[in-house]
């Protein structure tokens, strides 16, 4: 088998509208991309937009997920996020190492 | 970086018509929320579901996540979920370890 | 609890077109089961279904989950998915231990 190496994968799960905000963080810290799911859920990172969902009709939270090379890389995004997102907004933020091939694309 | 601590994920890949009685098992074990995703798929958490996706024309799966900071917490949900959903009804469930912040929210 | 045992987690993530030939390939090289699930994003993934994003209006990704008891199983799926779909086509893969109930089923 091709020869794999340890990289982080981090996973942002919050509301809807912070989705663009955190992808241009990701992007910026030196992330080189990223997938979103869409779900929805129960938690701090969806009480507020349970709340909300009282009012306009819909609920829904996204995952994304980023896998990253370089472990600075991943800490650095996890801080912007978390100062710039889970005060005010809600959501959560974890890490899990994984098993990558051709290094150069993360 | 802010200073991460150990946690388990659950997951929980089942039939859509199990999902709220896996989350009321998931919040009464202890998990403090949850997220899910619709997918869908094919072996044993969803053999049943196609089987029945012949009659009805839809056929869909959920996968619940749960991270859970006491593992104690974690098994006893998985023990639930195991004897309450995976008998007549079908699924998986796994556990991973992973790094959270903000201990205190899981 | 009831025991656990290691598994290898597999995940490819990869343009919605190649899902049905990358589950033939996991079926027939001996995994079990997987689970779906649709996305977007952007990176090594997704660049080539970007640009056709402009032609045809759409662009999606699918997350294909497989989990295998044996290593060297899901290590043929890694050659086999990275030798077959990710030089024309765009992919990601990565593999994750995780613990899982009831072996038999993986």
């Amino acid at each position: 088998m091709s020869t794999t190496s340890k990289a982080t994968k981090l996973s942002i799960v919050t509301e809807k509208l912070n989705e663009q905000a955190i992808e241009r963080i990701v992007m910026e810290a030196g992330g080189k991309g990223y997938t979103v799911f869409d779900g929805s859920g129960r938690g701090s990172h969806s009480t507020k937009t349970r709340d909300r969902a009282s009012v306009v009709g819909a609920f829904s939270l996204v995952k994304i997920e980023v896998i990253i090379a370089d472990r600075a890389v991943a800490d650095d995004i996890v801080d912007q996020v978390s100062a710039g997102y889970f005060g005010d907004f809600s959501g959560i933020v974890y890490l899990e190492e994984v098993e990558i091939l051709r290094r150069e694309k993360f």
